[in-house]
């Protein structure tokens, strides 16, 4: 590969940044909310695809509302596709997923406006409800895009309200013609936030992400015996809430022995009655154990059920355990991997190596065709909270980045 | 003293218990809801000054809404008073309160219809709001009676709809006239249930009450920083959800260290936002310390003091405490815990000498005079709760002994 020679317009990506980020504005924030498929959203669909247009190039909209813009090109080959999300949160900021959009687009123009010749196409997408903040399950367009789920399934899905994924399409004007699924890319990059506070942490710009952890939720529901915190002697309790209490210690316990790959979260703790002077009769929580192997996600899930058990036993309390999510870990493609690192080196910028914690449309992609992703700072490892936050400088670090791993996996003359 | 010769009429005693239940019954249980200075408080209280009015005993009711009813003598001696409350907690049973004051009518009913002669006369009273459930604080009738409280104090204290007690007294027809602070009884000795498991699962009839613990609640506020439960590393975390737990397994290993004296509960832990994949921002805890020596209470409460710093600086997270309540441990009179002791052997009852976990009359009438407890066991444990029950034979067995304690304390000639 060259020494990179072409940046993107930093500032044009940043007005866009802005630009689509008053769509759906939180008042007094620099948030917004652009819920998948509500009139939010839909603004911020038609102003993403003006822009598109604007760039004269070939869009297509799919049966799940998924948007994709490709370079027109005679070959006819497969295109190097990147691309994100632009639903957000109901809290959300102006960069999870617009990002990658947006730097994708501004990829293109770049590339275009210098007039390189590519041996085969750039195509940037976004995927319908990544979020699943209104819709369940989360990345629901870019896994129907893979052929993970049946269109006709997805239609039917329905938010709290009753109201349906088609219906919502329909109405807003994205339910489009072209096939589900879709065509498999000859590569997918996705540009996207880190969400998180490693990179802020070790001083670091660039992520080259090497997958993302496996999932596994577990709902615990834990019931002893409420009684009076004054006349029940400690031998005669059977407390959910000291059971919760010794799971959470123990997860905790468990994250940190197996290392840096591990996570584990108590983030729901719902005591019944709740009250000072009450033992609580019932205790709900959840425990979120995450890993970037399977086999270890699983000696961990084992560890964790057995202590469970255990926990229970000791006290006289009984739970019932369900599961809220699992998903397999997904692993990234070396080369498109080594590729994101090199070119961040050459850029001058420090890289890591890294999984993601949270889920993104390319882990959809890592299943059809060679996948990565690059990471940027966030600051304060902030995010789907409206003080969401990256600085300019690594916004534009991890668009050029973009620029030469889409470059070099599309083929240039100068390669 | 005597053989025992007399009984109370124990059928008397539950059917007067089951009709006072009727008033602010609970459709579908045997629970019922007399909150203090309500419409059903006043209908309750009417049926039992009708009885007592039909022994034709002399009725005072004071500035706070006691009602106390003295059997006629000459002697014009302070009487040996016994009673309770018959105001209810929102989900009270038949015999919280309701069984000190019937069973002490019915001591009394019992002793004038054979017709004994005694040196000073009995009393038996009811205390205004000794649950707390409508008016803070609890205790607050006897609190007034013995001047631990200022009458115009009281009088002002205002529910969750700012409705005062003065202003309810009025409107339900009981403020009366006599005296506040009132005259110090010759002694007092007060029946209750338990409202804990401690004689029932050791298999015995009667509690000789020693006192009643000290109690120390402390509401803590744990504040950290929110963040994703994927994409942040353990070490990274400032979770107040893991702080809470370890408070809670802290006080649990407290408690067991310290023995049977001691007991400890987090009856209150809240999660801020209580979501599954987000480390909670804040986590809002009680924690309930209680026992029955003043010094230990003290050193529980600076281990406690100490292990909240050491755990929140280990996190990184900041700590709010604040005082929810604090009362010292109270002894009753070591005699008339003697002669309740021996007065149940007597009668063949199993006998365990024992502090009160909850609060009740008699420790406010310790502050003025000889005062102990007669305790009855409660099945399963439970109070507070429209489940609560005692046993027929255990209702008769605690009302027999009541009559035996009340008789001695105020001498006869048989004795």
């Amino acid at each position: 590969m060259p020494e990179p020679t072409l940046n993107v317009d930093a500032d044009r990506l940043i007005s866009r940044l802005l630009e689509l980020g008053e769509i759906g504005a939180i008042p007094g924030t620099t948030g917004c909310a652009r819920l998948a498929l509500t009139d939010e959203d839909r603004a911020g669909r038609d102003l993403v695809r003006a822009w598109m247009t604007d760039l004269g190039l070939d869009i297509t909209t799919d049966g799940i509302g998924n948007v994709i813009a490709t370079m027109p090109h005679p070959s006819g080959l497969a295109p190097v596709m990147t691309g994100s999300h632009i639903d957000t949160v109901a809290t959300g900021g102006r960069y999870d997923g617009n990002l990658g959009v947006l730097a994708g687009l501004e990829v293109i123009e770049t590339v275009m406006a210098a007039g390189i010749e590519l041996d085969r196409p750039l195509a940037v997408g976004w995927f319908t409800d990544e979020e699943g903040a209104r819709f369940a399950p989360d990345m629901l367009g870019s896994l129907v895009y893979v052929g993970g789920m049946g269109l006709e399934e997805a239609l039917e899905i329905t938010d709290r309200d009753g109201v349906s994924v088609g219906d919502e399409l329909d109405r807003i004007g994205y339910r489009g013609t072209a096939p589900i699924p879709g065509p498999a890319p000859h590569a997918f990059v996705e540009l996207h936030i880190e969400q998180g506070p490693v990179l802020e942490d070790a001083g670091i710009t660039i992520g080259a992400v090497e997958g993302v952890q496996g999932i596994s939720w577990t709902e615990l529901t834990i019931s002893g015996q409420s009684c009076h915190a004054g006349t029940t002697p400690m031998r005669l309790r059977k407390d959910p809430g000291i059971v919760a209490s010794r799971i959470n210690v123990f997860v905790r316990e468990l994250a940190e022995r197996y290392g840096a790959a591990q996570v584990a979260t108590c983030g729901v703790v719902t005591h019944v009655p709740n009250l000072v002077n009450v033992v609580p009769s019932q205790v709900t929580m959840t425990v979120d154990l995450r890993n970037t192997s399977e086999e270890v996600l699983r000696l961990a899930e084992a560890e964790f059920a057995a202590f469970v058990d255990e926990a229970a036993a000791a006290e006289g309390v009984t739970v019932e355990s369900r599961s809220l999510a699992r998903f397999e870990p997904v692993d990234f493609d070396p080369q498109v991997i080594d590729l994101v690192a090199a070119t961040a080196e050459r850029r001058g910028h420090s890289v890591l190596r890294m999984p993601s914690g949270a889920g993104h449309d390319a882990q959809m992609f890592a299943r059809v065709c060679p996948t990565a992703m690059v990471f940027t700072p966030s600051v304060n490892g902030i995010s789907h909270n409206v003080t969401e936050y990256t600085e300019p400088a690594d916004l534009a670090a991890g668009a050029d980045v973009l620029l030469d791993v889409l470059l070099a996996l599309a083929g240039t003359d100068d390669a």
